[in-house]
C-alpha cells in the first residue's frame, strides 16, 4: 500500500504564531487535496518560528501557541499532520512535535537531546524528553524525532529498539558553510547502520543573524539520499512510499560553497528587511570592495528600485573611488545621492578646537568623518523607513578597523562574518553571473581613505596572512602558540589577538550580521568586554 | 580544639588568571601568617574571576588555570586553601573546587546544579558533578558546594549524610535589589533544618554588567548569621569555631534598597573604568535629572578629577538647563566645557537640503541633534582615553526614547537598569549625604529638548504609570491582560508593550549596564529583534 508524505520546508516568523497557524493549515490542505498526502512534516518549533528565544519564558506566549495546536488540529483534517511546538506538560516546557489526526492531537513526542552549546540555548527553556513516541499509519510504524536528536546515535537506535520502520526528523538547522555535508553524512551514516529509512524536513528562512537553509531530504534505508528539496527556498513535496521504501524523487543538487554563501546573504537580507517591515535599503558607498558587494546583495535580495546608495566623498576621497561608486549603482541601476561631507567636518573641527587645543591629530579625526557619514546615513534611514546596511566584513570587525557610530551605524550588517578574502571570492562569484562591480575596485588595496593615501596594510597584516589567523583564533579557539607552530609569524600572530581582545566593545554594540560561517560575532561568541586574559 | 576559617571576599579580574592567582597567594599568606587562619575559602571561580564566559572553550585558558592552581598549591602552604577553577577532567570540563593542603591538591568537588537561566549560561561549559567531597581538618569533617548548589536542598542534605559538619560555600552569586535577603533567607532556612553550619563566601565586584555584592556570611547550627561582611567591598575575615560552632563576630548592617543600588551603581562604574584601563569617564550634561546621576555617581566612583563633562545646547535648551548642568559640574569640582551644536547641526541640514526636500519635518531631525553629540562626546572620548558614559535610564531604553549613535552613543551606561522613578530615588539619596543635584532638577518635568517646548509626557504615559507597567511586562513576563487586570488603562499598556517590542532593535546596539534588578536588558533578556509576536 502506498503512503505519500509531505516534506513542509516553510519559511515561518518567530513569534507569527497566527501567521504561522494559517500557514500551516493552508498547506496541509494543498497537500491534501492538491497532493493526495496522507501525512505532512513541518519543522522544528513550526508553529513559533526558530528560535523563539525569550519569548519562551512568557506563559501567554506558551498559551497562544498550545490555542494554534487546537486550531490547526481542528482546521488541517483529512491527513495527519506532525508539526512542532513549545508544550508546557504538568508545569514543564517542552520542545515537542504533536501528530494531529482527526481534529485532535494523537500523540506527542519530547525532544530527547537539547543542544545549548554554538548559537543554541534549549537548556534555559526546555527540559528533556525521555521516551520514544511511535505512531501507526497505513499499517507504518513512524517514529519522531527532533533535529539534535538525530545528531546522537542512541535516539534512532531506541526508535528502531520500539519497532520503529520510518523516522520523521523536524528540524531548524542553520546554515553555516559546508554545514549541509556534515549534516547528511551524519545522518546517512545512521540510517545505513540502522537499516531505518528518515525523513528529514527543515526550516528555512532567515531569523536575525541565523539562516535556515531547507534542503530536506529523505534516505531510505540503505542509506541513498532519494529525496532532496532546494537550499534557501520554500517548497512542499511529496515522496511517495511503498511500505517504508521511499521511491525515487527529485534531488536538487547542491550549490557548491561561494553560492550556497551569496544565497545565504542574499536569503538574510531579504527576510531581515521583509520581516522587519522596512521600506528598503540604504547604504554608502565607498568605491571600495565591501560595499560594492553589499550593494549586489542588497539588490539581488530587494531589486534595484527598494535600494538607495550615498557617495559621501571627502577630501581624502579619491576620484576614481567616486567614479567606481557611481558605476556600481549604475550597473545595478540603483538611485544614487552624493553629499560631500566636508561641511560637516569642518563645523565639527571648528566646534572641538578649543577642548583639543595642543593635542596632536590622530584616529579621533579619522573617526569624526566616518561618524559625519554615519549620521547622514542615519538621517536618510529615519526619514525614509529603509534599513541601512552597513558594509564592514569580518577581517575589520575582528579587529577592530572600523568606527562605532560611523561606518559601524546601521541596522543590519550582512558581511559580518564574511572574512575578507571571501569578500573578494563572493564578489568574483557575482561578477560572474553578470559584471556589476568594476575591475578596478576587485583589484586595487583595500583603504579606508580617512587619511591622505592610506591603505589597510598600513596598519594591518596583509589579508592573506591576516584572514587564516584569524579563522584559527575566533572559530577553532587556537592558542597563539598553536597559530605560530603552523607557520605563521609571531609579529603578526600577537598583534591580530592582540586587536580582536581588544576590540570586544566594538562588537558588542554592532548591528546583527548574517551567520555563514561556525563562529560569527553573535549568539555563538560569547566574550566577556572586561578581561585580563592575555593568551599571549 | 579552636579552628579558624577565613573568608577572602576578592575581587577578581575576569580571565586575568595570573593576576587573580597572586591576589589569592598573597591573601592565604596573610590570613595564615597575620590572622593564624587554618583554613581560607575563596569564591567560585576565583582563579579566573566569574563569569568568564566563552573563554572556558579555549583550551590555553583551561590549561592556564590548571598552572596556576599548581602554582598556588606550591606557593601558599601551611594552610588549606579552597579556591574555584574550571577543571578538565577525563576530557569533561567542570566547575571545580579544590583543597589545597602542602603543596598538593588534597581533594576536588565538582558543582552539582549547574545554574542555566537568567544571566546564567552554565551548561553552555560544564557538565555536572554527582558526588560530595568532604575533607578533614582538626577533627572536623568538612563538605564543599558551590553556589547554586545551596538554592537546592537536596545538595547540603547529600553532605549532611556524608558526614558533614560543616559546609563551606563558594560563590559568584551577582547583586540586584533584594537579593541578599532573598539569599540569607534560603540558606538559613536549610542550614537550621538540617543543623548544618556553614560558611559561605562571595565574589565582589563589577563584571560588565554584573556586580557580586560580597556580604559573605556564616550561619551556626542553629540558622543564626554570627558573621556578616561588609557588602560591596573586598574584605579578609577570620571567623573562629570551638568544633563545628562558629563564635560571634562582626555582622556587617544591610544598606537599605535605595542605598545597596547607589552602592552598586558606583562600583560598576568603578570596576568597569578601572578593569578596562581608561584615564576617567566623560559624559554630556543636560541639566537633566539623569545625567545629573550619572555624574555624582561617576565623581563619587571616580573622584572628581577623573570626571569630565560637556554642555551641548541647542536652540531648544532652556536657560535654566545649562545654568542647572553648570551648577551640577560646580558642586561636584568636576571640569565643564560648553561645546553649541548649532554649526554641525546647521550643517547637517544644509547637507541633507536637497535629499530631505519636500519632507515634513519629524523625528529624523531631533535625531540629528543627538547624534551631533554623540559625535563630540565621542570625539573627547577617543581623544582623552575617558571612558563615555551615556546617561539613559532603563524606561527611555524599554520605550525606545532615545537616539541610537545620538545619547546611546558611550562605552557604559550606568542607569540603564534604573528606571525613571529611582532615578529620582537615588537622586534624593544622594542629596541625602550632601547636596549635588540643584532642586530645580528634582521638580521640573523631564525633557529630551529636542524640539519646541517639548516635555516626556508628550510622547509618553507620565512615569507612575510607565514604569510599573514595564515592571510588570520586562521583568515579570506579565501580559497585557493581566497587567490592565492589575489596574492599567488598556491604553497604556498597549503603548508601552508595542514600544518595548518595537525597540529591541535599539537595544541591541547599547553599552553594557550596571544590573540592580532582577532582570536588566543584557544577559538575562534575550529577545529576537525580529518578531511577529503580538501579545496585545
Amino acid at each position: 500500500m502506498s503512503l505519500k508524505i509531505a516534506l513542509a520546508q516553510i519559511n515561518p516568523l518567530v513569534g507569527g504564531i497566527d501567521a504561522n497557524a494559517a500557514k500551516i493549515i493552508e498547506t496541509a490542505i494543498y497537500a491534501r487535496d492538491r497532493r493526495h498526502a496522507d501525512l505532512i512534516v513541518f519543522p522544528e518549533l513550526s508553529v513559533t518560528g526558530y528560535p523563539p528565544e525569550d519569548l519562551l519564558l512568557r506563559p501567554d506566549f506558551i498559551a497562544h501557541a498550545a490555542r494554534a495546536v487546537e486550531h490547526i488540529a481542528a482546521q488541517a483534517t483529512g491527513i495527519d499532520v506532525v508539526l512542532g511546538f513549545p508544550d508546557n506538560y504538568q508545569g514543564k516546557l517542552y520542545n515537542s512535535a504533536a501528530v494531529l489526526r482527526d481534529g485532535a492531537v494523537l500523540s506527542r513526542y519530547r525532544k530527547n537531546a537539547l543542544p545549548n552549546y554554538g548559537v543554541f540555548d534549549e537548556k534555559r527553556y526546555f527540559f528533556e524528553g525521555d521516551q520514544t513516541a511511535l505512531f501507526t499509519l497505513k499499517g507504518i510504524s513512524i517514529g519522531i524525532t527532533i533535529c539534535e536528536d538525530v545528531w546522537h546515535p542512541g535516539i534512532l537506535a531506541r526508535n528502531r529498539e520500539a519497532g520503529a520502520e520510518l523516522v520523521l526528523t523536524l528540524n531548524a538547522s542553520p546554515f553555516h558553510a559546508g554545514k549541509i555535508h556534515e549534516r547528511e553524512d551524519i545522518i546517512v551514516n545512521q540510517v545505513k547502520a540502522l537499516q531505518l529509512p528518515l525523513v528529514y524536513v527543515n526550516q528555512v528562512g532567515g531569523q536575525d543573524e541565523l539562516i535556515f537553509d531547507g534542503a530536506s531530504f529523505v534516505v531510505d534505508s540503505n542509506g541513498e539520499v532519494v529525496f532532496r528539496a532546494e537550499e534557501f527556498s520554500e517548497q512542499i513535496s511529496v515522496v511517495e512510499f511503498e511500505g517504508n521504501r521511499p521511491l525515487r524523487g527529485t534531488c536538487a543538487p547542491l550549490y557548491n560553497e561561494v553560492s550556497s554563501e551569496y544565497r545565504a546573504l542574499v536569503l538574510g537580507i531579504k527576510d531581515y528587511v521583509a520581516k522587519n517591515g522596512f521600506q528598503g535599503a540604504i547604504l554608502g558607498l565607498s568605491g571600495g570592495i565591501d560595499s560594492a558587494l553589499v550593494l549586489a546583495l542588497a539588490v539581488d535580495a530587494l531589486g534595484a528600485d527598494k535600494v538607495e546608495a550615498v557617495l559621501m566623498p571627502s577630501r581624502y576621497t579619491q576620484a576614481m573611488s567616486l567614479e567606481d561608486a557611481a558605476l556600481e549603482a549604475e550597473a545595478l541601476g540603483v538611485k544614487y545621492h552624493t553629499i560631500p561631507i566636508e561641511p560637516a567636518v569642518s563645523a565639527f573641527t571648528d566646534m572641538l578646537a578649543g577642548v583639543f587645543a595642543g593635542t596632536a591629530r590622530d584616529t579621533t579625526e579619522e573617526n569624526i568623518q566616518a561618524r559625519c557619514r554615519g549620521v547622514i546615513l542615519m538621517a536618510m534611514s529615519n526619514k525614509s523607513g529603509k534599513l541601512l546596511l552597513t558594509t564592514g566584513n569580518k577581517s575589520e570587525m575582528s579587529v577592530g578597523y572600523a568606527t562605532l557610530y560611523g561606518d559601524m551605524a546601521g541596522g543590519f550588517a550582512p558581511i559580518k562574518d564574511v572574512p575578507k578574502l571571501l569578500v573578494y571570492e563572493l564578489a568574483h562569484y557575482r561578477n560572474s553571473l553578470s559584471k556589476v562591480i568594476p575591475e578596478r575596485v576587485l583589484t586595487r588595496p583595500p583603504s579606508a581613505e580617512l587619511a591622505p593615501d592610506q591603505i589597510d596594510e598600513d596598519s594591518l597584516p596583509p589579508y592573506n596572512v591576516l584572514d587564516p589567523i584569524l579563522e584559527r583564533y575566533v572559530e577553532q579557539d587556537q592558542s597563539a602558540e598553536e597559530i605560530i607552530a603552523a607557520g605563521f609569524r609571531r609579529e603578526d600572530v600577537e598583534r591580530a589577538i592582540r586587536l580582536v581582545d581588544r576590540n570586544e566593545y566594538k562588537r558588542r554594540q554592532s548591528p546583527p550580521c548574517i551567520r555563514i560561517t561556525p563562529r560569527a560575532f553573535g549568539r555563538d561568541r560569547r566574550y566577556p568586554i572586561t578581561s585580563g586574559y592575555r593568551g599571549i
